[in-house]
């Protein structure tokens, strides 16, 4: 099951120290402009190694396009992606083949397959969501061009570090995304002192689609925020997804809740964008929990294939915490799923929407 | 897109006031046996009207099994499953048909399709999931009596109360599947109260599967984790969804988030039974947030669909917390979810779990 | 596997003698105009009962619409379309309930499920093409007034019998679906000498799509023919399926199949209006070939389910021919394909088809 | 829709004169020995070049596994495979760039997608195919050592020339897969003064899989027969698809056609192996018939995109008859629908058919 979406099909394939990662995109819309280059900022974006605070890993990913454009236009047949993998070190991971590490998927792995590639995590390794990032470049553009709709995102906490305020201006000009830059130089201490004491954090990210029109979403079972929340659960270490208010809906009454509609436009948007699984024409903002990362430094008991009990060390290039690079890995999900929306939602029910009035996305707006 | 799952295939139909819902389950194993009478328990769990605490509607919800069931047991063709609308009462939805609730699916649905069917939220009615439930009755037993499984949940928060407590033996006992049954007056009182202002509150549902064998998920987009999010985000008002720790694990260290394993078992379970997608031997824990309600007998500004300016009352019956009778509803798609999974680990991997040692689930075990 | 479809997806349930047949035909656009009478006309071309050249089993089936129709017209929710039994006759059938009958499904399916319903066939009898030929009145009706696309079916051979001429205006006329009314008399004869005899013959049905435009098809698994080829094969009794010239193809010179163009049109159609798994504009032509009924009821050898040899004599009503009544069913088929293709390419490719200059179906057109 | 199979899925990828093409095969059980050099046989049987009965451009088709094996062993992740396209001559098609070849693809792909790849034939070309070849490498060999089927085939007609023998053992022995050692001499003369005169004919491949247990299909939309019309249909030039007798059936009686069983075997193969869709038990046969190619030398009146006359000359490397090299093609189709009913069966009803008695393939085996 590596195939991702309904109509905007996308299947990767490759483990972190075979020789290639890649994906197959289907069902993309003929004309659109892609060029290998394209796909270099948000590789970059995501990658490890752009600053001390991710994995030592030097990720300089570069994109083959082997298929489905022609002339810079995508045609409408399946446009592959090809990342070889270079910085591999197959010998950091060669003593843990026969031991499963706490909290890793080798112990899974081994139960469902009864066989798996222990180097670097296989095909657990969150080396696959490159390709998600390549493949939502596609995704963003056509998205951008077709609908003048925007992805982004934000780290929203790290440990119990919060903002304490919020620029979106401020989140590309650091490596945690985060939006507070008067707090960066805090975070860079507190993550150094993390990866120093050989543990690990969890963090939020919150990605937004702006721009989004009413009526994306398939109810019952191919609702926006459903398939929201399987597409971000199905990135590596997320523990919780939240779609507006979220877990917070909870304690809320009913007329706290509400977002109450106006001529002028919502007046709050508790939802995120999403009534009954179909968008609502406000931004739709998606929250995702991230698990500390489970590959330590500092030694633990375990159990290996023979069920005996064996101290397990990691010995490789890890991150101390995998969300501060899980922000392009968010949006690309959110892009990809808002692509495919679009797609069903122009087959069953036409391109154009005519229904009016259109409620504008706030009434500040 | 009202199909759910992908072996284990349940299609749903109809609206809350039209002459019938139902379902049709695919793909279901031969020589389950499966009477009528199977599907009363849970769908009373389920059912309004059962305490004061629901929507005055009465749904005594009688199943008729229209294919695919011979002498008793499923012959492996289609299921279908026919429930007749009976306490309908349109006319208290009649005024709504020009206007747009706060809150709810009707301006979606109206900016997605052109047209909608205005009683009783049509199609967006918690009605659907009365079809959600019969069908995991299939699912339950099936899990039951093939591996063992067996799934239960209760509610964990309502408004701001939380559980003083938690025993199992509680949770059937009350009208909320409150854990703890002490506070079950309590309880009472609060909705009572709720009910009375009009006003409405969010709640919480954990849903638990016991015996799940390790190796149930299809990485990297059929995770077991990403399905169960879909499922339980694709119930009406869900805004988030947790595995295990969830949102916790945001300020977690990973010394205490990783799950020591020991040939005596796991010694703690904050991955919830999943790990890289794949579970993991330990319970399966789903935690469900439920929005407030949004059909409230407090007048509300609205639009209507030329952009006007309404007063929107809403005098239908509606439930003052729609979590209250969430919890049989987090336990279906839990079980359809684990038994689809199920079918398709035997797909790849076949049926019998050879490798060893499968730990324990928990070192106390 | 009893859903057919990509994005207009019909799921088909019920067996030839238990209490209901249906369907959920989902992924419909919304606002198409449907009402109860519309399935009559075509549920009669397709019944038994009619003339005394088919089963005597008298079907009248009355379409009971159960969800996503509102106020006349689609709501673009899941439509449910219900046909009670009526006509049963179990005893008819209980004598092989144990048996297996030479060239029925009947070995086949205990072999695959382990238990069968044996009532008239259960799953595997012809009566579950009841709902596809009403699913198809929805797309036809959709295909007409959207496209203007008109799909017809005609009889083009039975046993060794092939039509002297060829009028669509006498196809309506008979019950065989005959284009040349000057044969009916013969025809008559032959197919009650038939049934006298106790024996049963094939034939071979020709569907024909009219204005389909071009483009309509994905390749490379997702191609128009491709498609075309399962929908038909699909369909109990079939044996063989062919677009446009078909296997006369295998005989032919390049220089004669294809089809040239001028700016006048195609020069002839050979193709059957399909190239690389893509319309072309030309109609769109589908040869399918029923193999002889195989119920009869001259005795034949057979086994039971102990593997003991047994005589098996057949004594239900059936058909002497099941292509007699095959054209509606094929012309079905044709028409779920075209609007579910139709819908996908207006996903991927967008609604107005802008490409100039289209090409005219044939040069005299 | 570049994705075949349900369970076992082949995605493909790839232009005629791209810089790669590639298959990615996900869902296929783990522990199945693959190496690089398994492809080899089967790819050199389908590559054009291998005499001067093909198209003389060489495919010396080079196959990488990317990811999905390790240690030699498949992992039950996705298995990428690619080979990169080497002897092209894109001048070859400079020319028709802005032309329509009559009975090609190009008008069709032009009115879908506004834009095209002309080089080659783009993603229509046959070249796809080496891909079906690859995957299927790894479905015979699953086939073979898990349920012991194996699958063969062998050309049946080309132009009017039929086989005067049928022996198994001359099929490899001759570039045209012919059963009849004796008429090779024959067929090469007939080729070559083919190949001179500028035209192409047609051809009728069949394809057999032999030790197919009873109980593979699933009625009524996933029928195996319907899944092989499909897949064959699929390919490049294929007009008609036939299951055991096919349109011979249409002239049968149906005390001829019935295949009759005793406790020692069938006594006649009519079915083809498919009763109700499911596989009897006996050897699975499907006729396949190739269109004569449309590629030819001779010119031919054509419109371009402009809607003006011109005259097409196409002088690119063809086949004859795309019929010789089409074997291994239906080899691989009819392979990968077997492995993955199997997989779809063993999912719903398990692995082990312990129902009894299994009547044998045939009476005399």
């Amino acid at each position: 099951m590596n195939t991702f979406g309904h109509l905007l099909r996308v299947t990767t394939f490759g483990e972190s120290h075979g020789p290639a990662i890649g994906c197959v995109i289907d069902g993309c819309p003929p004309g659109v402009a892609i060029a290998p280059e394209d796909f270099a900022h948000d590789l970059a974006r995501r990658a490890t190694g752009r600053s001390r605070h991710t994995s030592a890993r030097r990720e300089e990913d570069a994109v083959e396009i082997l298929s489905g454009v022609y002339e810079g236009v995508t045609t409408g047949t399946p446009i592959a992606l090809l990342v070889r993998n270079t910085d591999q070190r197959s010998k950091d991971y060669r003593d843990i083949a026969r031991q499963f590490r706490p909290g890793h998927a080798d112990y899974a792995y081994w139960h469902k397959y009864g066989v798996r590639d222990p180097r670097g995590g296989g095909r657990s390794s969150a080396r696959e969501t490159t390709m998600r990032v390549a493949a939502a470049v596609v995704a963003k553009k056509w998205l951008a061009e077709r609908h003048g709709v925007t992805v982004r995102g934000h780290m929203a906490q790290i440990g119990d570090v919060l903002p304490r305020a919020h620029d979106w201006n401020a989140v590309e000009d650091n490596p945690f995304f985060w939006p507070c830059a008067e707090q960066v130089p805090e975070l860079e201490a507190y993550v150094d002192a993390l990866r120093k004491s050989g543990d690990s954090v969890g963090a939020k990210v919150v990605a937004v689609a702006d721009g989004v029109p009413p009526g994306w979403g398939e109810p019952v079972y191919g609702k926006l925020d459903g398939e929201l929340a399987a597409a971000m659960m199905s990135i590596n270490a997320v523990k919780g997804v939240e779609i507006g208010d979220g877990f917070a809906s909870v304690a809320q009454k009913g007329t706290v809740h509400r977002d109450v509609m106006t001529p002028a436009g919502f007046l709050s948007n508790h939802a995120g964008g999403v009534l009954g699984g179909i968008s609502s024409g406000q931004p739709v903002v998606v929250s995702v929990a991230f698990k500390p990362t489970s590959s330590l430094r500092l030694p633990v008991e375990g159990v290996d294939v023979d069920g005996n009990v064996v101290d397990v060390i990691t010995t490789g290039r890890h991150d101390p915490c995998v969300g501060i690079r899980a922000t392009p890995i968010c949006e690309a999900m959110l892009a990809l799923v808002l692509m495919d929306q679009a797609l069903r939602h122009r087959a069953q029910c036409g391109d154009v929407d005519e229904v009016t009035p259109r409620i504008p996305p706030s009434a500040d707006a």
